[in-house]
């Protein structure tokens, strides 16, 4: 214990020296940001310490937990559903580009039986936001109280839900770090996930951490590093966890966006969609249904017998909106050709995620708002023939005036000739 | 120059990556802080970034350009007395503790014949600031207009002024360092000094750069660094400049705070007062004088004269104050006695400073109001006999709370026995 009152500034030269902060500095600022008594200024430089520095595994346990105790903590642990306890489970994605999943996966694994007790996130630099996407649907809305939540848990098997009151430090930091450059942290991109997964009540979580260009942490090592440290912030708090390292050196499916992803995630809801989208969303729904306790049902039926449709229907009505409604698209485009023929080259996920963020997907700034029809188009996917002239991808946008950037970011992004390298889509697996 | 708009986050980025920040993003960020457009948030990551990571001399020179640039200049070259352009110098020390010598060395100076145009700061960290200081003197206002600066140049040799509108980024930047933990880096002391001196008028600069535990760069060779880089952006204004490289290893006199500090450079003026501020006073005089082309004068003289006294006398009362009313010290207070006698060690400046901070006499967050009684009265200079039982040191506040900290903040700081270190107080001396 400290004989006189922490400080802010001690606070941040702890850090800037690269010393360990304190379980009482870090409990201290936490809760003196979050209540406003400690301002951006102060949190955002000792944020760029902590980028620099980095914080070891039990500063970043103190750090999640300090977060969860910032605000109410969700149990949903006494629902039932035909007289038994729901199978209550989550995934989340440490974020990529085109990366739509949660849209085809919940009604996937509601239909399997599970109780997937979502909150969701906003866009965050370069990648897209699942509630950014959902929103785009008409009437769509994710600003629902507890009492719906509960409902929508027996009833539909899922509910997407804004953040809330849930981990408040979290959502400030989180806006804070998005314009502070300082979102590529493990420490705080682990803390920041684990605190919104452990406040929001799922009793199991699956996690997808992104490998590659179009990832937060660009260094596989640092990937894995990631997915170790939040699959023991789970076991420490009695949470069954397991995570999947998967490929987002190219983006996901052929649209990057916001309601241009909703269509593709109603292709492949129809039993259609790009095969790496319908891959991981079976990968990930296996994992889900296995740590819930759901066996002998298979995940991948669900988008071929319509049943997964219906259920994704009734989840977005459950919230206001209507899946068959026409989905916004942005009326500027301009569509980029191949310059000559051949096979369709690497693409660069990172590249894509910062074209599609200049073209208004993403914000620059907390509270923007995002259009919801700017967004990218792949006509050719690495590996597919293509003929000189035939077009490579188009841009969306609202604003005319964001196409010449987006399309700078895209420089080089596309390669026509060298053939692809191969990854596998699903690199590693870890937890029991 | 880039395709598109420069954004924040992009600035960031580059200089928490190691990078060169371009002039364009250093132009764009200081002033876009400036207008609020940019947060403190944002400011705060890229000081954070900078401290963490440098920037090199050409960075340097542009970010002070920019902070320049950010308001308006004073430009005091038409001035004349008896005929005569004014002797324009100014004086500027890097801060430390016990760090008073501006007060006495003014009215010194403007006897022996110069003009000096102080735009003075306020307290920043552990160190105390000129105005701080000064105010407390009754009735003493830093917030004078140009007409007045004009006028007290020509009649009394001297104006010291709150910096206002010159370089309004450097003290917006000032005040969000003083906060976050992000005084102690080179480029931005450089550049905060230098833009606020280039911009006030001065037409020739003497620097007092410290060096030892009190002073904010912790390393000489840092110090000497940061002398040579102010040399350098001197020179390249076209300005007169020199460089004292001083010791601040032990607070300099014997008192710390704000006006226990003023009393003690009423001591000076009156011909007494410690040798440590009486040699500093002296040295950094003669290298204005000479550098302002006043040859053939002797400050020494002025201080056992009474002729400083006066000068001093006319200064606070042409800003409103008076010289001779009484000043505040803090009514609570706490001695502490040698635990054995011997010869008075080594005093650690930076706890000292530290202390008096705690105590009240600095701010823990912009525009606080300081303590003007709060302070530290050290009862034996190194090198000095002390017997077991007698007072080492008094502190001073006037909320009895902070006593405990401050204490705390001593511990060690002075040492009884052990012969002081020897040191010489002027160290080094830079430029032509």
């Amino acid at each position: 214990m400290t004989q006189f009152a922490i400080d802010a500034p001690t606070v941040i030269r702890t850090k800037r020296d690269g010393n360990r902060l304190t379980d009482e500095q870090i409990d201290w600022i936490v809760d003196a940001y979050t209540r406003g008594t400690v301002g951006d200024g102060q949190m955002a430089a000792l944020l760029m310490a902590i980028y620099l520095n980095g914080m070891d595994g039990a500063e970043i346990a103190r750090w999640t937990a300090a977060m969860i105790d910032s605000g109410v903590t969700l149990d949903f642990g006494d629902l039932r559903r035909d007289g038994r306890p729901l199978a209550l489970v989550d995934k989340h994605s440490t974020g990529g580009v085109g990366d739509k999943i949660t849209i085809p996966l919940l009604p996937v694994v509601a239909v399997c039986g599970a109780a997937v007790p979502q909150a969701a996130g906003r866009g965050l630099g370069h990648t897209g936001g699942t509630l950014d996407k959902l929103e785009s649907i008409p009437g769509f809305s994710a600003e629902i109280g507890v009492a719906q939540i509960r409902r929508q848990l027996v009833d539909v098997g899922a509910a997407v839900f804004a953040a809330g009151d849930l981990a408040p430090a979290d959502r400030k930091i989180y806006a804070l770090r998005d314009v502070t450059a300082t979102t590529e942290s493990l420490p705080l991109i682990a803390s920041s996930i684990m605190s919104k997964k452990l406040a929001e009540g799922a009793r199991a979580l699956v996690l997808d951490v992104k490998v590659g260009s179009g990832a937060f942490l660009k260094d596989p090592a640092e990937s894995l590093d990631l997915a170790r440290t939040m699959v023991d912030l789970g076991n420490a708090h009695g949470v069954p966890i397991r995570a999947l390292l998967t490929d987002m050196q190219c983006p996901l499916g052929r649209a990057v966006g916001n309601a241009i992803e909703v269509e593709e995630s109603l292709e492949v809801l129809a039993g259609g969609g790009p095969a790496d989208v319908v891959e991981l969303t079976v990968a990930l729904a296996r994992e889900m249904c296995a740590l819930a306790g759901l066996d002998g049902v298979d995940p991948a039926g669900t988008l071929t017998d319509g049943t997964a449709m219906d259920r994704f229907r009734a989840l977005v009505a459950a919230q206001g909106g209507d899946a068959t409604a026409s989905l916004p698209l942005g009326s500027h485009t301009e569509t980029v050709t191949a310059p000559r023929g051949g096979t369709m080259g690497d693409i660069d996920a990172y590249a894509v995620g910062l074209a599609v963020w200049r073209l208004g997907a993403g914000r620059a700034s907390p509270g923007e708002r995002v259009q919801a029809g700017a967004g990218l188009r792949i006509h050719r996917k690495p590996g597919e023939p293509v003929a000189a002239g035939e077009p490579l991808f188009t841009l969306y946008t609202d604003t005319p005036e964001r196409l010449a950037p987006a399309l700078t970011e895209l420089d080089g992004a596309f390669s026509v000739g060298q053939p692809p390298s191969r990854r596998a889509l699903i690199v590693d697996r870890i937890g029991s």
